[in-house]
């Protein structure tokens, strides 16, 4: 398959090279990442997006912020990517990963003993090592995934989170890309997914792309949809889970949910095991994004609202646990009820199943 | 207050004047519908649009186009005007209050034995009587409504059944104009309404105009408004309820009712006894229209997916009577279990409450 990489780095190792989904389905460009600016604007602006992506991308920018002061001495270097590491992660603070990926590039140069050359080097590997594993990461998911879907499967899914969301083949969308290998064919329907419109951007783009039909509705339709020609399967990604399984995740998750409950379609999240955070004991905890109005009485430029009218813009909602049927992560298939803690990274492959 | 007219005759009574909603919010434009094709376009491309404004409209615009005609003999113009309403009902198959206000027209023409000039003269008094009694109507729909609400109340309505779809003060949007002249404080929340935006579009239009504090959500937050913030009613019109109470409404109503009902938010249906079919033993009759992809596909003019995805665009959706948790009409408020009937015709005003 012919599956688009967003996020990697440049030749030189020394800038991040995107995929800018701001500009999706219309136009395909490439971006180059290299100052804090940069990759700050990138995250920010939802240019590079999809917690897994962003994780990458706010490694791999540490790394290519770091590389133009990379001969200064090893303390200096050391209190600068602090500080770089705190002002990326900043600027998404649901996105767990990001914390999560800086923190591995930050701590593969706090163990090494070297210069600052040798230490950046380390930062680059583990960057890469990151991408690399969530490549490994997505396949897993799709495999794992796979055994909830069967030939002719008609599924439903919100937001984007495919390969423009990941280092790899997505996690919600990577078992209809491992089912479109095995040749099955799988009906995908989107929500648009407003307010930025992942859904109908990004999702129905890369679908299609990779040639898995795919139809896009409003997200006020999934509940006629659902009623009147079925839906076999949901299926979302996840910006953070807490221990007790709560999901936050793109806003309209938890309505989709409520949907699929009331039409008793199983509702399936699917993501990497670092989206977890045991140490949010349950969605109440997980602070919500709130973004500017003007996403919501604007679209793509054009006004769809009296402009100075108020609105309610919330990035995430927070889907309970008990609406959630199942949790799909690179390690196996977990069931209600859920209670995730820090034994989590000891379970081996698959037992979770 | 300062309620807009959405539609009445032109002064010489021989065209129909509309507000075209196509343009709103930025441009408050009016229109004159005076051929067969405008008054089609009209109601087509919801230039006009609303349950009992198409009604009114249709009713106007069968005397408008019927207006050059007059002088023509009897067996004629009756002829053709029956022609001219049954290819205006055609346009919006779902609206049932088209078919009974052209009905009445026709009718009030048909019941007088004079010449053109004076079927015609009878049949616009009968136009001119639907919209007399449609504002009565929204009034009474919003006296009775007014019951459910308090000051303070927090509520949630979708798409627009306010003055601009009404020849009145409208129908979910009545009680909360009436509270406003009251001088109670009525928060209101209003889904986007996605494909065509008639919440962010029209009900913020219309409610801040009359000094309504309004908030505007995408569709897929209004679970997400009600777990967080707390709604205490949600409010909606209808296009046509059957006799055992399910309710056609505009795409995105059923999704919305079953948010409800998760939330135990009562679910309320406002709408004038003409929106009832007792003819429809239930919602599965209900002849669904489908609309243009297009709509889904793009805003506004801006393409926001692949151009050519495919896309579903079912204009209403199905409320089963299950999730309603009482309708209001203009005759008092019905409470489950429905069973509409024709006595329905017969009841006293208010017996129902």
């Amino acid at each position: 398959m012919d599956i688009i990489e967003s996020v990697r780095f440049t030749e030189d190792g020394r800038g991040v090279r995107i995929i800018d989904q701001r500009l999706l389905p219309a136009q395909l460009v490439e971006r180059e990442l290299r100052s804090l600016a940069d990759v700050r604007d990138a995250i920010r602006t939802l240019a590079v997006r999809g917690a897994p992506a962003i994780g990458i991308a706010g490694a791999m920018g540490l790394v290519a912020v770091l590389s133009p002061d990379e001969s200064t001495d090893r303390d200096t270097l050391l209190a600068r990517a602090r500080c770089v590491a705190t002002d990326i992660a900043s600027t998404r603070p649901t996105a767990v990963n990001l914390a999560w990926a800086l923190e591995r590039v930050l701590g593969a140069g706090l163990s090494l003993d070297g210069d600052g050359v040798a230490m950046l080097a380390a930062m680059r590997r583990e960057a890469n090592a990151i991408l690399q594993e969530d490549r490994a990461m997505c396949r897993r998911i799709g495999e794992h995934g796979l055994s909830l879907l069967h030939d002719g499967a008609r599924v439903l899914t919100h937001c984007n989170a495919g390969a423009l969301a990941t280092g790899g083949i997505g996690t919600a969308l990577a078992p209809i890309y491992l089912a479109k290998e095995r040749g099955w064919t799988i009906e995908v329907f989107v929500d648009e997914s407003r307010p930025l419109l992942q859904g109908s951007r990004l999702t129905a783009w890369e679908l299609q792309r990779a040639g898995v039909p795919v139809t896009v509705l409003t997200d006020g339709m999934a509940a006629s949809l659902m009623r009147e020609h079925g839906v076999d399967l949901c299926i979302v990604g996840a910006d953070r889970i807490a221990a007790n399984g709560d999901v936050a995740n793109k806003i309209g998750t938890y309505s989709l949910a409520i949907t699929a409950r009331y039409h008793e379609v199983p509702f399936v999240v699917a993501a990497p095991t670092s989206t977890m955070d045991p140490a949010t004991a349950s969605g109440n905890e997980i602070v919500i994004e709130q973004r500017a109005a003007d996403e919501v009485r604007r679209i793509g430029g054009v006004s769809t609202a009296p402009p100075d009218v108020c609105a309610y813009n919330p990035a995430f909602d927070v889907t309970p646990a008990a609406l959630v049927s199942a949790i799909v992560t690179d390690r196996g298939i977990h069931r209600p009820p859920y209670a995730f803690a820090e034994s989590l990274g000891e379970l081996a492959d698959g037992v979770l199943r």
